[in-house]
Order: structure tokens, then C-alpha cells, then sequence
């Protein structure tokens, strides 16, 4: 029999003094602290009464995107969305940005600050065909052990805008992308039913769940929410669609919004919120009291689209509870459950969470509670990825 | 003759290598690099292409309530105004908090990542009384050669609501403090004509400037806003006030904003915001383009009324940038100077920069340009304040 391997003294959640026996990738028991006695042959880590929490959730990044690992991109790009995109395309081109190795580099840092699932979408589009979802496979095979990816086949040009774009996410779909991604139907494709009707035929064609980036405004994002939910009702995808971004709900009338939100919980929708500073956002303590899932990500991290984002998801959690001017140590837990169980539970991450039975993945940092993790954001001090221990130094 | 310190191949803003000496306290030469020797017996210190910046500066802190240095603080504080007030009274009648020991522990990490200069409000009621004024003066003095301190007595309950609050203030002011604080002339004094009147008065008795925290929303702080710049004039204090938040600029009609905005340029009116992503705040490129000097601060750090703050002065930098959706190397450099330039011109700290004839004040990270250092926030590789080395560990 294989031996296992103990986290003695350590405090899930900030809770009491506890004992957490892993065996293989699964955590087998958690016990009081003393109650059980390794065997002969365990190892043992002392928790040494710190903080332990489960591996953290990106809910929503771009891997393929980022210059992490690279020299320093200076961003002199203009304001509209059509200047990024433009100027990703070119630096695609001419920078000898290698999305292979990049993401590799983005995926372990995620790694060493204690992140062991996370949700990528890669740009699929008439230029780059499969080119980036390649280089992401690759990083994810490198990682397959240790860290949990899903893949978005993401139309970052929108579905219908470029002829052949369909057939490319049909392709990226047969390869190994576990979800189809999709991008304002309506500002970006111009045609929102038409644009949603092929986003849902690829989908159920491939059995494959939705991920759509709404940053429509206002009236407009609603529009289409509620075109969207009319097709997730038809073709019985309740559970299986997440949207992203959904800025609209956070500017929205009242009485329109809690219509909307009702029918998103009936859904099953999972909400994705970067918690960004500068736009309107997904109201927390309503989504909460919904019952809508509400979770967190980073979107890019320094890339061509913005200089921020970390692969540090406690920082994540932190912005997202100043967003929501969360200060209470409950509510600052509330803002770490965005990038834990909510983002495991709406990606569909599976055995997620500080119980037996679970994926051993797990985090020892020097706070005590949750929320002061939230706030201080400490070095981690022992990670554990699916079983296998991530030193700070993690490499592959 | 006393020997120089030489900072030798260090970029600063990230231009060209350059050499800096530094006699004293003072920097009194920069030179492209290799272009003069130091002398016999100078101290040389490498900056091996690394990015220099001036020490940088916290526009508004509450050095007096902070429990850096403490066992975590469980908030479990309400969401209102006078909840939190409350709570903070009650704290610090029975947490044992020692205001002198707290204050000095974040001032000194304030220097260890590099802040050399620092305006700090300190409550002053009739409760309190000197009390607080005493242990951040404690800290002050304990600081003196290297921390560039400002001390502003701040009446946290109001200056009106408690019989006795104006001699207090007046009493702070006698015993050290340099600058007036006011509160919400309206929402918390409920009486802005004379709630201004009195601090007006205060503020021209001792010849000190002011630094008004309005938190009042929309037209109700534009309302205000009007009476103070009355006041100004009135009193020739054009360049001697600060408004702290100013959440009403935020949140105005176009014209009214803009007229407000002429106004507060031509009486040379400081604008401090914390840059919260859950408020309204004052827009960042009109400021800077009526000429408004906007500078930055943390507000507390880790009191009982929020449990966030830095004493990094690069991350309050990345927050700014975030809440106003900076993104470009140019923009991300405008968003340091209001934790650097602005806020030093501002708060009316002297000899503040990088040139022959300022204070020593230096730091040097491992970043390309002043936005990489924003958004990656690194480690502080040298810190230098009024010319002394500030060690990883600088302790008094």
C-alpha cells in the first residue's frame, strides 16, 4: 500500500487545529489535530498552525495572450476596442511572441502561488486557426498532473464576422477544447440571434458547454442576455453556460435586473467577474441572494490588453472585495469563495474543496483567517497541486 | 570634506544609465553614466540598469489607528458611517491598542518599500483629546532624519458635534501639528457656513494649511465644495488647501463639473483620492487637464475601518491606474506621479525629485520602465531616505 502523506496542525479555513491525511491525488481524512497517528512510512508536514485553504480558481484567463516570461511590453495603444484588437494582431505577427512558451511560464507561476484549476480561452480565429490552441495544449499536457485546465475555444473576432471562423471552432472543438467560447453577439457580430443560434449549433453538436464574453452595455447587454436565455431554455443547457464580463447587470434598472436575475438563478447561469474598477459590475450581494453563482478571474495578464493581472488569485479576491467595498472578515471570505468553490462549482471543476474525497489540492499560508489572506496576500508556504507538493522554485 | 555616495548605472523614470551622487542628504550631481569618477573614498553603490525613482509619498494615511504589527482585527463592523465610528471608539478604549508602537511599525514599513515622505491625519476629539497627536509625534521624532512627516489634526467626529473640539485642534496645532483637518461640513457638522468658518478661523490663527476630508455626494459636496473655495479666497489660502476623496467630482453634470474644476485650478486646490473602486471619484484626465493637481494615498491601512492599505506606495499606483482604466507605459507613469510628484507638490513636501539639489530620497526596483514597476510592484532593491541606506530590515 502506498503511503500517504500528512498536513498535521494546520487550520482549514481558519477553523480549529487540524490534521489533513492525503493519499495519492485525494484527500482522505481531515481529522482534529492528534486524534490519528500517521503510520510508519508517512510523510508529514507541519502545518504549524497556519491557514490552510484549498487551490485556488482562475475563473477566466487568457494563457495564450500573456508576455509573461518576455521582456517588458510597452503599451502605447489607443482607447477603442478595435485599436487592441488591431495591435494584438500586428505584435502577434512581428513580436515572435511564442504562445507556447508564455503560457507555460503564466501556468506554473499560477502553479507557485497555489492556483491548481484554471479556465483559459484561446483566440481561434481565420489567422491563427489552431495555432494558439496548440500552444496552450502543450502547456497543458506539460501541467496535466498538477494543474487542472479547461480550455475555451474563444472567437475573439466574433463567430460570424469572418467566414471560416465557424469551421475553426468546430476544429478546435474536435482537438481537445473543453468549452465554446463566444463574444458580444450583438456589438461584436451585429446579428445576435443569428450569432447566438451558431454559438448554440457548434456547442450541442460537440455536447460541449458555453462561455460567452458579454460586455454589451446596459439595455443592449440585457438584450441579448435574455436572447441567450431563451436558447440555453430551448436546448435544455441549464448549468452548462457561463457569462462573462456581464457589465450589463450592473447597470440596469432595478425591477429589470431582478427579473433578469431570477432567471439567470433558474438557469443556473455561472456570473464571471473580473470586478474591474472602471465599469459597472454584477451586484454581489444581490447575485448572492439570488442564488446566482458569481465567481472571479483575471481576464489577461500583461498582455497586450492591460498591464495588470496576477497570477496571485488572493489578490483577485482582494480586488474584488474593494470593488464591492467588502470589508467584514465574512465578506471578504465571500470574496474568497469567488476564486475557489463558486468558480470551481460554475466551470465544473470536479472533487473541489477541503473534504475528503477531494483532489488534494491544497495551500498553507501564514494568516489567520480568510479575509486577513484576502488583505495581505502571504507568500505561500506549502502547496499541493492533485497530490503532488509545488515547490516555490516549481519548474518543468 | 564629508565623502559621497555614488549610485552608479541606474536608469531614472527608466532613460538613459546614469550616475547619481549623493553628499549628505542631498543629491547633488547626475551625470550620464561613466562621465565622472567617484572620488577616493566615496561609497559606490551599483545600480546595474536598474529602474530609479524618487522616494515615494503617501498623500493621506491615519497612521494613529492603523493595528499593523497587531494580531489580525475580525471586522464585523456594520456598513454605516456612525457604525464605524462607534466601533473604533469602542476598540480603542478596550483593545489595548497603542497608537505610538502601531504607528511606528507601518511607518517603518512605509520606508522599507520605499515612501520617504508621508501625510498622516491623527484624530483629535474630546475624547482622545492630544492623546493620538502624542504617539504619532512619538513616531515622528523616532523618524525624523530619514521619514518626512506631516501631521495633520483631524477631527474624526465632526469640529462642531462635541463642545470643546476646537480647542483641541487648537491645542494639536499649538503642540506640533502642520495642518488642519476638517470633515464634511454638511453631512457631518450639519451646518457647512459655519462648520468652514471655524476651521478657516482655526487654520489662520495658527498660519497652517488646511486638508478637508468630503466624502459628500453630487451636488450636496459641489454645494460645499462652493462654500470652501469662498473661503480661500476670502482668506488668500489659494495653494494651502487639500480636499481629500471629493467623491462629488465624480458624480456632477459636465458643466457643472467643468466650472467647479476651473475653479478649483485657479485657486490651486490639491485633489487627494484613494482611487476606491466602489465610489464615484474625481475623473483623472480632466483633472489633469484643468491643471488640478490629483495626487494619491491609502486612506487607512488595516484599521478597523478597512481591512486593506498598503504601505506599498507601487500597488496604491495600480490601484489608481485600475480605477481609472490606465493601461498605457505613459499613463501608468501619470498614475506613480500622484504617489511621487503630485503628491509631494501638493502636500508641499520641499526639495522633492530627481535632480541636483533635492533631498536624497531614492529607490531602485528591477523594472524596464515606471509602469513596469506599477503593475509588477517588485521588490525594493535599494531604498535611500534623506540620504541614509534603509536596510530590508530597518528597524529603530
Amino acid at each position: 500500500m502506498q503511503n500517504s502523506t500528512w498536513i498535521i496542525g494546520a487550520r482549514p479555513f481558519g477553523g480549529a487545529l487540524s490534521d489533513v491525511r492525503v493519499s495519492g491525488a485525494i484527500i482522505d481524512a481531515i481529522a482534529p489535530h492528534g486524534e490519528r497517528a500517521p503510520a510508519a512510512g508517512d510523510a508529514v508536514i507541519d502545518g504549524a498552525g497556519m491557514l490552510l485553504l484549498p487551490g485556488f480558481v482562475e475563473g477566466h484567463t487568457h494563457l495564450d495572450k500573456t508576455t509573461w516570461g518576455m521582456p517588458w511590453y510597452r503599451n502605447a495603444v489607443g482607447a477603442r476596442l478595435v485599436d487592441r484588437i488591431e495591435n494584438e494582431r500586428v505584435w502577434r505577427a512581428q513580436s515572435g511572441h511564442d504562445a507556447a512558451r508564455s503560457s507555460r511560464a503564466l501556468a506554473l507561476e499560477f502553479l507557485r502561488r497555489g492556483t491548481t484549476r484554471l479556465r483559459t480561452h484561446v483566440d481561434i480565429d481565420t489567422d491563427a486557426r489552431l495555432r494558439h490552441l496548440e500552444s496552450v495544449l502543450a502547456t497543458r499536457d506539460a501541467l496535466a498532473d498538477v494543474l487542472d485546465m479547461q480550455i475555451v475555444a474563444f472567437p475573439q473576432s466574433g463567430v460570424m464576422k469572418r467566414a471560416g471562423t465557424r469551421e475553426w471552432l468546430d476544429a478546435a472543438l474536435r482537438e481537445g477544447a473543453h468549452v465554446l467560447g463566444a463574444l458580444d453577439p450583438a456589438a461584436i457580430d451585429g446579428d445576435p440571434a443569428a450569432s447566438l443560434d451558431t454559438t448554440f449549433a457548434l456547442a450541442t453538436k460537440h455536447g460541449k458547454p458555453i462561455d460567452i464574453h458579454l460586455h454589451e452595455p446596459g439595455e443592449l447587454g440585457a438584450f441579448t442576455f435574455d436572447l441567450l436565455l431563451d436558447r440555453v431554455e430551448a436546448h435544455g443547457y441549464q448549468g452548462r453556460v457561463v457569462v462573462s464580463h456581464a457589465f450589463c447587470l450592473g447597470a440596469l434598472p432595478d425591477a429589470r435586473r431582478g427579473a433578469l436575475f431570477e432567471r439567470i438563478a433558474r438557469d443556473c447561469i455561472g456570473i464571471l467577474t473580473t470586478a474591474p474598477a472602471s465599469v459597472s459590475v454584477p451586484p454581489f450581494r444581490e447575485a448572492r441572494a439570488s442564488g446566482v453563482t458569481l465567481f472571479g478571474g483575471n481576464d489577461g495578464v500583461r498582455d497586450t490588453w492591460t498591464p495588470f493581472g496576477s497570477p496571485d488569485m488572493l489578490e483577485r479576491a482582494m480586488l474584488i472585495a474593494m470593488r464591492y467595498d467588502l470589508r467584514r472578515d465574512d465578506d471578504l471570505a465571500a470574496a474568497f469563495d469567488c476564486v475557489s468553490t463558486e468558480a470551481a462549482r460554475a466551470c465544473g471543476f470536479e472533487r473541489y474543496g477541503l473534504a475528503p474525497g477531494m483532489r488534494a489540492d491544497l495551500v498553507l499560508v501564514d494568516a489567520e483567517t480568510v479575509a486577513h489572506a484576502v488583505a495581505m496576500r502571504p507568500a505561500r508556504r506549502f502547496v499541493m497541486a492533485n497530490g503532488v507538493v509545488i515547490p516555490e522554485n516549481f519548474s518543468r
